[in-house]
């Protein structure tokens, strides 16, 4: 039996929960409080030594982390993750752009705003959020312009770790009226069966 | 022919060289001077509309870009990569640890002393990135103190994304004497055949 950990309302953790839920995997959620400091208890740090979540705990106790790493031994010979090798560097290539170009922003401005309820002290901090989140929408609806799926010619998980921050940007501050082919291709992530979205309060 | 675009200082374009090299695949490499601005030029976007490097040109024209997706591509089925899909999700949990909490850190205090000559605008960012640098040399540390490896019981892709930033971290601040197993890493990652470094000026 696989133990997820994690938070309901990070997007990092959505990623695997849904992904968990498409293949119709049975596992335990354990929910961990970040802003609580359940990631940092020496505890969990003995989990994690990166003291991040989400975290996937495998039968043998054996343990992997980030969660997009996660997404690919979870996705590995479904409908989710093609065979041919260059279409999975292209998953790659998404998922990483993800990390590096998009979450740092996006979910970081909606971290300040919804978890922290954008307290002024880091308010010049999520402002400064938005110019790269921007340039990270821009990206994906330039590619979106002239294809159904970011990856593929279909759903990927590629699709589900962008999908994660970008269907609730709104609430780091990023207008999506801008960006219709986004839009629509969050409409056709939704219209996945068995889909569900982060909550929201 | 694969075709490589990169920059000879960049730890990101650095990895995809070494590989390229490990491997004897023949290529072109095609200078790009990040600081001249040649990744944001109009013919450039049309490669990569991220405006970054590396980026990897197949023989047919498709374009990779994303330094540890292209590492996927060209280390599946070598040495470098693990068949075992656990191994290879631990291969990727490196990975994107390295774009997530060392990247962001070791290479960006590297490049603004490095790069920009430390200008005095960009001190305080500058001594900001020496607490999430030092954090990542920790979490490597606490792992290599008992594995000679990152991902697996072999050399793999997943030492060379986290050697590229590492190897030169002293040009970003970090002083490696506190790491004792991380120099040891260093030194068996050099120590393989063909192995090459950065070029220090
Ligand atoms: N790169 C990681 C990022 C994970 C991450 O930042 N998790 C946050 C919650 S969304 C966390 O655990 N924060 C707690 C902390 O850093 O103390 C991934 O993709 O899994
Ligand atoms: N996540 C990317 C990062 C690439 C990156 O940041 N490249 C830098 C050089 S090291 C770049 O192209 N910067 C130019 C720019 O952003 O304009 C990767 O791993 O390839």
């Amino acid at each position: 039996m696989l133990t997820l950990y994690g938070d309901r309302r990070s997007g990092n953790c959505y990623k695997v929960e849904l992904l968990l839920h498409l293949l119709e995997r049975h596992h335990h959620y354990i929910e961990v409080d970040i802003l609580a400091g359940d990631t940092r208890t020496p505890e969990f740090l003995t989990r994690n030594v990166n003291g991040k979540i989400p975290l996937l705990e495998l039968h043998r106790g054996e343990t992997l982390s980030e969660s997009n790493a996660i997404l690919h031994y979870l996705a590995d010979g479904s409908d989710y993750l093609p065979e041919d090798p260059f279409l999975r560097a292209k998953v790659l290539q998404w998922q990483f752009f993800e990390q590096y170009s998009h979450e740092p922003f996006i979910a970081t401005a909606r971290f300040i705003n919804r978890y922290l309820g954008l307290p002024e002290e880091r308010r010049t901090e999520y402002e400064a959020k938005q110019e790269g989140g921007n340039r990270a929408l821009r990206v994906m609806e330039h590619h979106l312009k002239d294809h159904d799926w970011l990856a593929a010619d279909q759903f990927t998980i590629a699709d589900i770790s962008l999908y994660a921050y970008t269907h609730v940007a709104d609430e780091g501050g990023f207008a999506l009226e801008d960006y219709p082919a986004v839009r629509a291709w969050l409409g056709r992530v939704a219209a996945q069966p068995k889909h569900f979205d982060i909550p929201r309060d």
